[in-house]
């Protein structure tokens, strides 16, 4: 142990466990079957991260997106682990201003007895992975104003669906000697792979199939789903939402910002694609059960 | 389609199948027997995103820690999901200027034919994710400077290892529920748990494990072992020998950025932790096969 300090007060008020879950209504396909029920979803929520020294006005250094709990600890955490603070800096963790932004909870300010360098968060150029606003709403409007909600079709028959994730895997060129690639492929409703891409980051792959559309002039998505790889997180339907996807499949578990925003968007959301099943949490229209 | 374009040139010379996956030495521990072999890593490096309209300076966008490969495509569909860019408005996509940087090829310059509005790039406020320079090699050396090598020991049984991904699971509060959640703990030599975190996104889980460290005065993780969920990517590994921590432990596979920042850090990084084996890529000496 290097700090020996007391632990500092901390107000963060996300620890509310109701808010690391979010009850979802979906419905699941087993074989020939389909039943409707609630499920309980992994949370997430963008959270702000600032900073400030003694008498310094706070400083943005960051947001992410956050199953809400151990708000403190993430800030700190994050602060620390990327070189921004030592041990015992930290002097009090503080939600935010509720004068100042509309979910106090989901902004943290971590104040330290020592000056805090902000030329240093600048200078340190963080790795951007994905967009959002400073709250969940915001960003979510952010969504819904950057892309029109998606047009209506296609059809997909339950037979398809259960086909795609042999097909992606398959088109993958890497991953069955790495093991440790993410994919996202690009399907016409009878299943054809049409286009795949892989990374280290699920986001990245999503890009990579978007960004050799684009190339390709063959945007929007209107009509084809996509599929990818481990889970959906907010930013993966945000981005297949940018590029026009009707439908969106994940072989993961989809998180609840994901789910609304698929809502908002007016896609189909469809996760735990696998073996016999999937579960669908948005948009079962779009699906053919008898096919 | 809504773009008739032609395709854009693209000159990224990362298309180069070599780089997409690295080759390294590694001891494959299956039962009792012990192999040493060569595998195949995911590759992983950092990339810088650019844009210039037509008569602008490029102007930084984003880095982001990817699989090389498909470089221009990744550019411009990161730009196009991000609503930075319209069909159509690609011009050219470049490689990096190699007076400018020593790696070009980790480095897209997106030309457009309209101006490039730079304010929106500062206004979208891009989730930061991970700390990195502009090139791997950089990357690892500032990692190398902010953290010290790691310390000799401990030295960790076999069977020790085997048990922690059950004892992780069993401390996940929400996982069980969800299926949705990354989690990072933190176990004794003897494979005792002595803290555990959940989140969405597998670095925030290990920046609430280490800030819940923080705030209890209880850093470094020196003599400790940190075991996450899913793929080692490089940001992992840094963010744990930022903490200190001596071993790294996952149940996926590592990329090959990440295995180099362990080796650099003289940290010993375990994989494809599973049933009765896992991979040694790194410090094998704080393995004890025996026991």
């Amino acid at each position: 142990m290097t700090d020996d300090t007391a632990r500092p007060p901390t107000t963060p008020a996300a620890d509310d466990p109701a808010r690391r879950t979010g009850a979802r209504r979906i419905l699941a396909i087993r074989g020939a079957t389909a039943a409707e029920r609630h499920d309980a979803l992994a949370g997430e929520e963008p959270m702000a991260i600032r900073a400030a020294g003694p008498g310094q006005d706070p400083i943005d250094v960051a947001v992410t997106m956050r199953t809400p709990g151990e708000d403190a600890e993430l800030a700190v955490g994050f602060l620390f682990t990327e070189g921004l603070i030592a041990p015992g800096d930290v002097e009090a963790v503080e939600a935010g201003d509720p004068a100042r932004i509309a979910h106090p909870d989901d902004e943290v300010l971590v104040r330290l007895r020592v000056p805090f360098d902000g030329s240093a968060v600048a200078a340190r150029n963080f790795v951007a992975t994905a967009s959002c606003g400073i709250c969940g709403r915001a960003s979510l409007d952010s969504v819904a104003l950057r892309c029109p909600r998606v047009g209506p079709g296609p059809v997909v028959a339950r037979s398809v669906l259960l086909g795609l994730p042999d097909a992606l895997r398959a088109g993958q060129a890497v991953f069955e000697r790495t093991g440790g690639l993410h994919a996202a492929g690009l399907f016409e409703p009878d299943g054809t792979l049409t286009r795949v891409a892989e990374d280290v980051g699920r986001h990245n792959a999503l890009d990579k199939l978007v960004g050799a559309s684009y190339l390709a002039g063959d945007l929007p998505f209107t009509g084809r789903i996509v599929l990818v790889s481990g889970r959906l997180a907010f930013e993966i339907v945000a981005k297949a939402g940018a590029a026009g996807a009707p439908a969106i499949v994940a072989i993961g578990a989809p998180s609840d910002l994901a789910v609304d925003a698929a809502e908002r968007l007016g896609m189909t959301l469809v996760g735990f694609l696998r073996d016999d099943g999937f579960n669908v949490y948005t948009g079962s229209e779009r699906i053919d059960l008898t096919g």
